[in-house]
């Protein structure tokens, strides 16, 4: 048995810098994807049109064959002209981080009103806003990780009705309470969902830092939400990893003093990794649209005959995922390492 | 500024067995205590009254100037002879595990009908039942471990109301749910609350394995409701440490197929440790109760004026947490490793 995805495209995921760029960029083709929007949470972030371009340069020497979108970390240094600026280069989107609550975020934002002159210039531009919806912890309002998504969603409702035509991913949804949330809301709010989170609850991540990322995975209940909406063929919804590469030893150790790092690497596995759990839970026939289809038409990115690529996966009979990939001094151990796939690409 | 406790004693902790109890079993004087309420999860487990007497033998070799309260783990083979025979030989309480929730639960029960008879006897002799309070968990069901507590607590109302004269105490509650289901039922049901749920929430073990314990800890607000509840100097929640040792690399160290043991470790620091604590939220006043006195009452073990022992504290400018004790080969890293406490045992 085998089955094809046209030009698959993965709508968030992090490339990073450097030896570890140059380790995990390949990756995107070797999960079978060949349109990669890029998160711009480097270090220093990505503020400017230029530094992004100068990113998008980098990655192209890695690997030309991607067609990678561009984002900028939305910082108060972002102003109206800036993304007018870098709309006419090409840039897609601005992505916000609320503050401190992932990898890089120290500088992420802390209310959403002193950005409305940007978001203005977004709308009227069109460009992407991508948010990161998650409220910072607060024990004084009983906020935690478990509910930092959706205590955030009253934000996204506001900032849809402030700017309608905006369109708006909610990125990395975790919850049921954000499918309904994007769902009740117009057409130009779409919802992006990893592949771990159609794998993961809490107890997976408890004590297995390999299984740790932000937002945290939830409640069965909140698991079977998010395979709902795809089984269903919501046109919203679809896929982005949110693949996070971090050095194997800042996963698997921690000591008092240092947590493990948050983050699910699912680059090199992608394809293969979406079709085996779409298909445990009877989606596969969503496969197509959840990984290439819906996220295009929302990004006004359709297949182009002559760049089309075709991805072909085959069924088979337990393909064991590799436990590192590695270059130079770089490695990376990916989700399910030696974890058995079902499905793999046809080269 | 100074403070004492009476006889402090700790109504649940893990003295392990061989060469790693040899290291943690006197560091219950160490942390203040002159009690401990010893729990029967070895390898193979404690259920008979002459493993139970071995056992103590053995503790009482390390240290025997510690009164060490034995219990026996509920399994199939536990008979109501074997309850009168474990009550004639001072063994005070039966601890039940639910299947596999915890470190070496596997032989945990199923069902509770099945142990009526054992109950029954239990509750004629005046043994007292100790509850894990989890179910474990069930995707089918929308259980995981945040709300394997709640969905426990009717089978605590349910061995109750069947059982009314029988001592039940709630180990180590994590939940406002489980507060106030023990503060409903009558004056036979009581509750364990440990110091590093007192301190804990979900936030502090995402990704933070020394942080990590079974049950996890839940809500701001569920730590609230524990620290309320000894503020207000309830007189069933009383100090159960839970103190579970594991070396040092099952708890900073996992693998893909490997997650991190679950435990947290207070004994050498306990005493100490909750005053730090209760104070943090305003109930110092509490400490000699919650600490001694409530769980005494309930157990009926009250100081006898001969082996009086009291412990005296002193405030402190910050003393640091040792970041591991060691034994020959046994090491193990305490809770806040590293970090100051307000107060120490004044010896």
């Amino acid at each position: 048995m085998s089955l094809s995805v046209q030009s698959p495209a993965d709508f968030h995921v992090h490339l990073r810098q450097g030896s570890l760029s140059a380790l995990v960029t390949p990756h995107v083709r070797q999960g079978g994807f060949t349109l990669a929007y890029v998160m711009p949470n480097l270090k220093p972030p990505i503020t400017t049109t230029d530094q992004a371009l100068a990113y998008k340069n980098e990655l192209q020497k890695i690997d030309p064959h991607v067609e990678y979108l561009m984002t900028l970390y939305l910082s108060p240094d972002l102003t109206p002209d800036e993304i007018r600026r870098a709309k006419a280069a090409g840039v897609v989107g601005v992505k916000s981080y609320p503050r401190g609550v992932t990898t890089n975020s120290e500088g992420g934002i802390e209310s959403y009103e002193v950005y409305f002159p940007v978001f203005e210039a977004m709308q009227e531009v069109g460009m992407v806003l991508n948010l990161h919806g998650e409220v910072p912890s607060d024990a004084s309002t009983n906020t935690c990780v478990l509910n930092a998504e959706v205590k955030f969603l009253s934000h996204l409702t506001k900032l849809h009705r402030n700017f309608p035509k905006l369109r708006i991913v909610l990125e990395h949804a975790t919850t049921r309470a954000a499918v309904d949330a994007v769902k009740s809301l117009g057409p130009t709010v779409a919802c992006t969902i990893t592949a771990h989170h159609l794998a993961l609850i809490v107890d997976d991540w408890a004590g297995q830092a390999f299984n740790y990322c932000k937002p945290v995975a939830k409640f069965p209940d909140d698991r079977a939400a998010l395979q709902e909406v795809i089984k269903e063929g919501h046109p919203r919804f679809f896929l982005g990893s949110d693949s996070a590469p971090h050095p194997p030893e800042t996963k698997s150790t921690c000591s008092p003093t240092h947590a493990c790092a948050a983050g699910v690497y699912t680059s090199p596995i992608l394809l293969p990794l979406v079709a085996h759990l779409l298909e445990s839970f009877g989606a596969l026939d969503k496969l197509e649209n959840f990984t290439s289809g819906y996220g295009r038409a929302f990004y006004e990115r359709p297949v182009i005959k002559e760049t089309e690529t075709r991805v072909t996966l085959r069924k088979v009979q337990g393909k064991k995922i590799a436990k590192k990939w590695a270059l130079g001094q770089e490695s990376v151990i990916p989700f399910w390492a030696g974890k058995d796939l079902n499905w793999e690409i046809v080269h």
